[in-house]
């Protein structure tokens, strides 16, 4: 209930040195540990998540800590979806029917780095090759493991915090216990994997293709996206299935592999000289959801971030929705600081539905990214939401509410999002053109339609 | 593919000798593993589902062994709900409109030694005290540890049948593998627990209450049930939640208890002079549905029963779901005898739906069991679909569809009823009265709603 009360952060991926950070800032003795080395002396393995989509809920933390300008000044921004056909033909669907709102694209182990920089600079001790290898949630005690010396020690904390990712071994030692604690856990895996690929600069280090976008090619089955960089490249991500005569399990050599491309992503092979090398050469990567409840335990441990709700990329919420964990935690931590019994409890039954939500949300979004943008009702679907967003200032499509609406939580986007689809869609397959519709009057309709939910 | 294929079956619970009787009367040489002792040689450990439910899904691979005779001489019908209501009333409310359907209280420990001797004499190996510690999917060898010599053995088989229940360690051996087989997998725990009590049979051996009934006492947030015995007996279980204040975690001591018995179930009480005892001497026992998928590995081992999908046991079909899971995987096998690979891949692909739906009925049935049957349009609905039943034979309620029609999968069982189940009682919030209904025109309506599901 004291400034002195000693807090481990267990993590130093993304949420990990923010959440540490922002609880240093509130004047607590915090250590952060990693049981990878520290990644600004070593190289990076390549072939997973390089960049990603910073939005809005990820932005607030950041500004919190005061890293907000130095991350935006490294990112490029993306104002909306540029949809690839298979006849090459290229089209535009923004975001936002409202100039400026945008997504960026940013480099996951560039913004790590400035984040743990940022958490050592306010006072956090960080420690690297420390592996968790157990927690004692009832006495607050966390078991590390050095990978350099081999010796374990126990490390002793009035809060710890799980940061740990999708294999989380907070979360595992949690899950131990599941009998007593009624500890329920899901994991779910898609049937689709993903691969890495890239596109490099132009000769004159330009951006081969359009910069401030977010680029896709969606066939349906499988899908290819590409996310720029700051240094003219763009990293590229097929989604596919495993299974199937095409499937990744089939394409295991340069023959199939390009026969593939060729049949389906021709006009993106002239950008990637490199592309059999990046196949054979980067892991092909599992997509999975996890859930689990409760997050805290004996009011001494919490999970924040993936560890407590690993989502699958396809909403670009992931890191946002992590981020946004750490403004909701030191939020309601202010309301009672240091009560961490009253916080954890109110912590996660403040946050549990929203994380649940951007994790059904962004499982459904697979099928509208790969398939849905390319067809005729969802297109008119997303000419009438522009004219809406741009006439209305209160109006915002289920994408503007999950991405640049942090006041409005996950939940809330999603179910008011969800009957505002289905209405608009209903309403396209009516009409042939959306020119001649009254804009004033479908305004009036979802109005309606929005009392509902608020 | 041959006759002299092994199979090795983990887990001498109820689907455990039943599929290992099915597989050994095919003419495989089968073994049955089980940690614990011989039950027909120690005492059973009290406290923990005493009795079941059995019914004409659970009882088709009974008779397929040639047990069933002898299995229903112990059981006692029991042919509908008896709703005892918080004045002392009660009212029967039956489970068909049909006569001599009816669902069988067994015990569970009878009906395990049944099938226990019953694949023992169609020459199935049985081991006991050996613990399963291990799986090699890859190789088909399952690792034991025996506890009464300490030592391990590898065991090797063609085929490796996981009959290991709940907290299955052949599950545990996929899941430890998750990343690479992305095997899926959730436990989702319910708020309430239960308790185990009992009402001895009367002075002169006869049943107390009403002796062919399932007896609920339906109390909103939570209710007690009770079952025959053979004996004269009924097993009772309370069904409550653990947390608030009158929760499990806090009847904690003798006053508490009774207080909490004489507000809800006085009524009871007067039957039950150990209450005191049971309630501080038994569990109180958890409630969980598991969920998994891929059931099998390799094509060399499979999960079946409650290691493939736990359910929580509100709709009475925990043990029929398992036991019908052997009859969907040998009519499968006899398609392909020896055909493993095809045999576990057709069988998962054919019954996971199935195990899905029972799951969610049984999580839904509970807040229709202890709340929903009190009210009024809940039993107006009864009401007509008991005269539907009487009336038309091809008419079934969703209960008769789950428990007295094997013919038609749990899935479609689920989504038919659900529809009639919303359609029904939508019909009776509109009327007052049941006996002016026209059944005949009711019952056209109901065959347009069928059309959809078939």
């Amino acid at each position: 209930m004291s400034k002195s009360d000693k807090i481990i952060v267990v993590g130093a991926g993304l949420s990990g040195p923010l959440i540490a950070a922002m609880m240093r800032k509130r004047g607590y003795e915090v250590s952060l540990y990693e049981s990878r080395p520290d990644m600004r002396k070593v190289e990076m393995a390549a072939g997973r998540s390089i960049n990603l989509a910073l939005s809005d809920r990820g932005l607030i933390p950041l500004d919190e800590i005061g890293v907000k300008e130095e991350v935006m000044a490294t990112t490029v921004p993306m104002y909306g979806r540029m949809i690839h056909d298979n006849e090459g033909n290229t089209r535009l669907s923004r975001y936002s029917g409202r100039e400026g709102e945008a997504i960026n694209s940013v480099s996951r182990a560039g913004l790590n780095i400035q984040l743990i920089n940022k958490a050592e600079s306010l006072g956090v001790n960080v420690f690297y090759n420390e592996k968790c290898v157990g927690v004692d949630h009832k006495k607050g005690i966390v078991n590390f493991k050095s990978y350099t010396t081999g010796i374990e020690s126990d490390v002793h904390a009035d809060l710890i915090i799980g940061a740990d990712g999708f294999g989380s071994a907070v979360r595992e030692s949690m899950y131990d216990n599941h009998r007593e604690t009624r500890f329920s856990f899901s994991q779910d895996y898609l049937s689709h994997g993903y691969k890495e690929l890239h596109i490099p600069p132009g000769d004159d280090g330009s951006f081969r293709i359009d910069k401030n976008a977010l680029h896709i090619w969606p066939r349906g089955g499988h899908m290819v996206i590409a996310l720029p960089n700051e240094d003219g490249s763009f990293t590229v991500t097929l989604f596919h299935s495993f299974d199937g005569d095409e499937g990744f399990d089939n394409l295991n050599d340069d023959k199939s592999i390009m026969a593939f491309f060729k049949k389906y992503y021709s006009d993106i092979l002239q950008h990637m000289p490199d592309v059999l090398t990046d196949f054979n050469e980067n892991p092909t990567g599992n997509l999975a959801t996890v859930k689990c409840y409760p997050w805290q335990s004996n009011g001494r441990s919490i999970l924040i971030g993936d560890s407590a709700h690993a989502v699958v990329p396809f909403y670009g919420q992931g890191m946002n929705c992590s981020f946004e964990d750490c403004s909701v935690f030191t939020k309601i931590h202010d309301e009672h600081p240091g009560n961490w019994k009253w916080i954890l409890e109110t912590y996660q039954q403040t946050r549990k539905k929203d994380a649940d939500a951007i994790g059904d949300l962004a499982v459904e979004n697979y099928v509208e990214m790969r398939d849905s943008v390319a067809h005729p009702d969802f297109k008119e679907k997303r000419e009438l939401e522009m004219k809406l967003e741009a006439t209305y200032p209160d109006y915002k499509s289920k994408y503007s509410m999950v991405t640049f609406s942090p006041e409005i939580p996950y939940s809330m986007a999603m179910n008011l999002g969800r009957a505002q689809d289905e209405f608009l869609l209903n309403f396209c397959s009516k009409i042939d053109d959306v020119s001649g519709v009254d804009i004033a009057s479908l305004k009036e309709s979802l109005d309606v339609l929005k009392k509902q939910f608020v």
